[in-house]
């Protein structure tokens, strides 16, 4: 397994951000790359096997083949400054953020030119993947250089559906796809806690749904909810789409005041 | 298998209407009971598999040793007056509805005392249930006579799993459960064509219980969202926590009106 520009030994990868995100890309691909991993947060980098990582500085893991930033969106900026000059030519920078349009914009403008770059999105968490990635998807943009299908090889070969997108229509489906299952979390969870006994199949899905996304940390929720440039337009749609839901119910219950035919 | 009465043959059962739900219950029982199917509507009563079963007016199923009920909420009335004064002493009269309280209220005021009532509510449909009822859930409620555990029994070795519960707090719970999901699928439903590329798990979840839900007959609709006593409390619960979600948002904009950080 190799990201092409040294495929005979393992290549060296650098890990920033060891949070809850971090460590599963640590403990996916420590097999594959010789890591390092960089966070300041913490004094060692313990894999969920128990395993150490190697921990390194922010130079130290600049220098390495492939770069990624696990960061939450709105650190990206502020990293990217501090990151970009002491980058080597030709190292592969990533992210992972759960937005595109954004970081893509940021790594464009920040990342100096010698770096290749690809933004990614995993289209999992701690959460769903806790029993791996496989069967997963994750979406590319390509953004600089050409390392674009050497990136998918790896992801594939680690089991993933790799999905190639520009920024735009990745933040667009996002806005819905986890605007809609963060949305509905929120008022699930709000109405407190959920009936597990005399349940459907279709209520179980939704409670496994909520279950997976309702522990999300708010630097999730700060890139679905506010970094992402369609979430407001899908929020705004399904409030309103609930309002005429509420109003057809009303006028029901108008029409016929008796709203329940035993009493 | 029987249901008391006559342990030793196959009890006789009739089933009075063979709906999307009473052909699930016919293609389930048939190899279990002597079944008749009475549905004034359909002039064969042909199963999944192509098999014809025996058809009989009302007056016919009433003499069985089983009687199941499986129409809508709002018939059963109807239905349990027309088939009051055609029963026999000591059949086993039940019915699938949605709801429990007042379909129990029925059955008690209009049958004879001379026969068995046991109210249940599978917790499943042609949709969920498509590869067979086996894990599926099913409620029951005692209403007449000493017949409820072996209709459990039955049930069990159909392989489904028995939930013994009184009918208020049957629709306490279920307003809840399908109150809810229903909520949410026609919500979603709303939102035209949900994303099926980029999506997460929890997303898929989502999708998969508004497919189980969203071509659910407007009976069933009727039952879980008019019959229901609970259902409207529900509603706006749901809504007033939608309320409160978009207040929130709102306010965040107001104090954050650059939505797109990189804008």
């Amino acid at each position: 397994m190799g990201i092409d520009k040294q495929d005979t030994a393992r290549p060296s990868l650098g890990l920033i951000g060891f949070g809850a995100f971090g460590r599963l890309v640590a403990a996916t691909l420590v097999d594959h790359f010789d890591l390092t991993v960089c966070d300041p947060g913490y004094v060692q980098a313990t894999l969920p096997d128990g395993r150490l990582c190697r921990m390194g500085t922010l130079a130290d893991v600049a220098r390495l083949d492939v770069v990624v930033m696990a960061v939450p969106v709105a650190r990206l900026h502020h990293l990217c400054t501090t990151l970009a000059p002491l980058l080597s030519p030709g190292t592969l920078v990533l992210d992972v953020g759960s937005v595109k349009v954004e970081p893509v914009a940021i790594m464009q403008e920040l990342l100096p030119d010698h770096v290749d770059i690809v933004a990614t999105h995993p289209l999992f968490g701690p959460q769903s993947a806790k029993d791996g990635v496989e069967g997963h998807k994750v979406v590319l943009c390509p953004v600089r250089g050409q390392r674009l299908r050497s990136v998918a090889r790896v992801l594939r070969r680690l089991g993933l559906k790799v999905i190639v997108e520009c920024a735009e229509a990745h933040d667009r489906e996002a806005a819905m796809v986890q605007g809609l299952t963060h949305l509905i979390a929120k008022v699930l969870v709000g109405l407190g806690p959920l009936p597990e006994r005399m349940t459907t199949a279709s209520f179980d899905l939704l409670r496994e749904a909520v279950g997976m996304v309702k522990d999300d940390p708010p630097t999730v929720l700060h890139a679905i909810e506010v970094a992402n440039p369609y979430s407001a337009e899908v929020r705004e749609a399904f409030f309103a789409h609930a309002d005429t839901l509420r109003a057809h119910f009303d006028a029901d219950r108008e029409r016929n005041p008796k709203e329940n035919p035993t009493a």
